[in-house]
């Protein structure tokens, strides 16, 4: 057999992928003694000792203390009187870069300058094999450094080798001078439409690319192959899974993210569940061909949607605002399409019946695709879940027209405690009335579905949970919560962040909450979340996550083996004897 | 539910689809009374009365008139003795071709041109919402044109709209003007390396394009959109079923080819069995990531190795000789690739465990690949039966090197009887001792899978079965035989359309014969193939063809209903309101 299961053989990784196969969903298990809780459809708190799992990893029965339980069982585990809740579920994130950002240089925890200057020369030292060193998380506005970094400083650290790291959000990004020569930039290079090359006093450009400039020294990076992108999406998974995560929209699916999802599920390597919107309506209709990919390998992936992008981040300037920015006067960020290019878009999207899922953060790109949706709304009926991205700062004017047309506002509660202090900054105190507006979105009828961006911010849902009904950060500042009259209550964002976040992929009937006929994702952890302080509640320690009635994550446990074919590239020469 | 299931439901289609679920494997089903016959893995022939099938669709059992049955049984079919044989596959042939030539325009049963030029103009009137008439199946010489045709005849025919029409080997093709002003080629226009731009005295191209020169046309005729991808291959499927094909190689797999194959996978309209060859390492390794897919769905798909081509055809002269051809001086045909691309390619693919299949038609075209595998197997240790497509027209010296390193003689019977009048003409007959030489291979240690290269030939494998003992067309020309010495015997014949078609593919344990363990895959024809005349062997009829227990054609009977949303495209406006 020539295939990777005989490559496998002579590696003794076969023993764990039998092992694998040899774990089923189990056959009306009973998972006992848990002191459980969930939301019932309606947002209320449900308890239960005790979840009946059926052969197809279903949830068939909730038990009380009192319920008879059955005679007949295959398995019983006695959860020591644990505690239970539904798996989390992130609204927004995105998958493979969660695994590349993990797999690369990451500053996204440097509080200094020289802090990550430190850290990006123990990287290169210790990944000489490298060809280039990547990574991102930096924040200069976190090192209190007042601008943007450069090349020069770059150069110091690591001089022959090219360096290309990602601002936190995504939206810029920092070369040194043998990243700017591998990709041809010169004092002479102009910068594109809807973005910009940050240049010097001297003209020459800093070393500094924003938004749609970032482009031009990124396809100089070397494509990742197939072997790197497997080992990402699993280093992505064990986190996701170790934050208690059992599913997650993924936002701007590549055709390449989608081979890999599908390469893991085919070799059963796929354990959360992943509800995609591609990155573009070429892909969607390169893999659906005709419409939305039914649910595949028993509710695991679908691709149900289309990520489409209509400005930037507030960040680098790029959020697209219907005033000048407060700290930088005459920009108003830029929209990276034109009403109809949007439009167009959205169409062909949506005659396939494919979902729209647009990022929008300032007033003026919320406002705009708000109007495209009304406008859309009239050709395109049925439960059609329109979704804004972010819907971060909202023209308060524009708020009531969330609840129309059955708008879901994908928000993430801690992009608001990260963001504030700089929000205040961008915009001003009184242009923050629709900013992060959780309460008003709810007041306005439209729906919740909370995530974490990731990996522009930590997966860690316990910590957005906190946020979402205090409005502080980690450090419990500031004190009395934001702006707090736009809190949710701590049962509301449990729901954003599980039913609402599944019906927001249109999964509501599959997963999201504890009930029969629901397969049975669970998490247990080492506290309370229904009870607990918000800085308690923070430190919530994932103990086991379970996905459709099978244990994919214990701490302290086992990880999955791996086979080290699939994730490393062998030494590759040229042909033989030649 | 906003997908393909939902989008059905207002179509009346939903019922066929449930229909299908709802017809699972049966479970330990009896197909009773039967005139049974299939092969053992030592290629003799065994006969039965009855098959047991088990739950996952294999056999369990071969039963003998006098055996006992099993008193429990899920399902009785009682087949009122007709003939059951293993199901037939076809080791070389191109899936996603077959049906768009089926949806197309087909000239390959024209006997004249005038015939021919009667059956565009039909086309044309017939399809008038096509924005280009495509199709192929053309063929000058069984016309007696003595020349190609040209651009002027087709004006004739169809003169506003772009026409582009294959020849019946592909390697050549034929536009109007339409089309050649369209691809922007005009007298400027020059040959491509490996290819050619027919020429009029006056300097025009004449219309006619061969081998890479045809991609200068074929670059400008639109892409076909998933949904005609989606039927195509429906059509393709039903063709193959139809006779009793249970299982093919497909030749030269894109990466949409690969997507069309999963989404009605998905959608559970897959039936036959798919070992797909890439058409590149690129697409091999975006779609594989380490290695060969393992078989999906139940043993219906998998992705396990890469065609390569090195030369072209016989008919255009694309083939690569070691001398001039005997009619046309001083050319000897082209390689598409250098040896060292071509080792390049080999090395990459062999290096992740794919198996290499390399197309090679000319005798100096199979020297180069029988070098390059010499030289490879030095390196890529193991079972990788490298595969030569066609091994046509092959040095006598060449032969016994067959025998060495595993090769397959992957050969089509039916290019033996259409072709050799052509071949007598292209080579002359001192240079034919080792064309089509399926006897000496054998002889030589080789191994031979059959094939039909569907649809540059008609699939119809009981033609093939005939021609692979006969060395005789469907005439039954020439008489005793062309170069009788080469035939096979009937049964080797047997073994190469089933047993060996599967081990071509790395699937012998799976399926290719009727054994416990093995797929249930069958047909039911109306004469003894092991018993009738040549003649009447060619003219056998599936009645039915089953494919892991489960029947999926029906002579006379009910086909898939499938939907309609999955195959046309809607009628698409601009953006509304715009």
């Amino acid at each position: 057999m020539n295939n990777i299961l005989s490559s496998l053989k002579g590696k003794g990784a076969l023993a764990a992928l039998a092992l694998l196969a040899a774990s089923p969903a189990f056959a009306d298990a009973l998972v006992e003694n848990v002191d459980g809780m969930t939301l019932d459809e309606n947002g209320r708190v449900v308890r239960f000792t005790g979840v009946l799992v059926d052969r197809d990893g279903k949830v068939s029965k909730l038990l009380q203390r009192r319920d008879k339980r059955p005679e007949k069982l295959d398995w019983r585990i006695d959860m020591k009187g644990r505690i239970l809740i539904p798996g989390m579920i992130d609204a927004h994130g995105h998958v493979m870069g969660l695994g590349f950002q993990a797999l690369a240089l990451d500053l996204s925890e440097t509080q200094s300058f020289d802090e990550a200057k430190a850290k990006i020369v123990a990287y290169a030292a210790a990944n000489p094999d490298r060809p280039w060193i990547t990574g991102g998380g930096w924040n200069q506005e976190r090192w209190g450094l007042g601008r943007y970094p450069n090349a020069a400083e770059l150069d110091a650290l690591v001089p022959g080798k090219p360096v290309w790291l990602e601002r936190v959000d995504g939206h810029a990004a920092w070369a040194n001078s043998a990243a700017m020569k591998a990709a041809g930039i010169t004092a002479k290079s102009e910068s594109p439409s809807g973005g910009r090359i940050e240049k010097g006093a001297n003209g020459q450009p800093s070393g500094v690319f924003v938004d749609a400039a970032m482009a031009l020294v990124g396809k100089a990076v070397p494509a990742p192959s197939p072997r790197d992108r497997n080992a990402a999406f699993l280093e992505a998974q064990k986190i996701l899974l170790r934050n208690g995560i059992t599913a997650t929209a993924d936002m701007g699916t590549s055709l390449d993210d989608w081979m890999t999802y599908r390469r893991m599920a085919d070799l059963n390597f796929l354990r959360v569940r992943l509800m995609t919107y591609a990155d573009s309506v070429d892909t969607a209709v390169r893999v659906g061909g005709s419409g939305p990919t039914p649910w595949l390998y028993a509710d695991k992936l679908r691709m149900g949607g289309i990520k489409l992008y209509l400005d930037g981040a507030l960040g680098s300037r790029g959020a697209w605002l219907k005033a000048p920015y407060a700290d930088a006067a005459g920009q108003t960020g830029l929209p990276f399409q034109t009403d109809t290019q949007l439009l167009n878009q959205m169409s062909r999207g949506a005659m396939d019946g494919f979902q729209l899922a647009i990022h929008a953060i300032g007033d003026r790109a919320n406002g705009q695709v708000l109007d495209a949706i009304d406008e859309m709304q009239t050709s395109y009926k049925g439960d059609r879940r329109w979704r804004i991205e972010h819907s971060q700062i909202v023209d308060a004017a524009d708020l009531p027209r969330f609840g129309r047309n059955g708008i879901i506002a994908s928000m993430q509660p801690v992009h608001q405690t990260s963001d504030r202090t700089m929000a205040e900054t961008r915009l001003g105190a009184e242009r923050l009335g629709g900013a992060y507006a959780w309460r008003s979105m709810l007041r306005n009828n439209a729906r919740i579905a909370f995530g974490s961006d990731y990996p522009v911010e930590n997966p860690n849902p316990f910590v957005g949970w906190a946020a979402g009904f205090t409005r502080q950060g980690p450090d419990g500042q500031p004190f009395g919560g934001w702006r707090a009259e736009e809190a949710l209550t701590r049962e509301e964002t449990w729901k954003a962040f599980t039913i609402d976040a599944a019906y927001a992929g249109f999964a509501e009937s599959k997963f999201g909450r504890l009930a029969p006929g629901m397969r049975a994702d669970f998490v247990i952890v080492d506290r309370d979340p229904s009870a607990v302080s918000p800085a308690e509640l923070r430190q919530t320690v994932v103990l086991e996550t379970w996905v459709g009635g099978q244990k994919v994550f214990e701490r302290g446990g086992r990880e999955d083996a791996v086979p080290e074919a699939l994730t490393r590239d062998p030494v590759r020469g040229g042909p033989p004897g030649r």
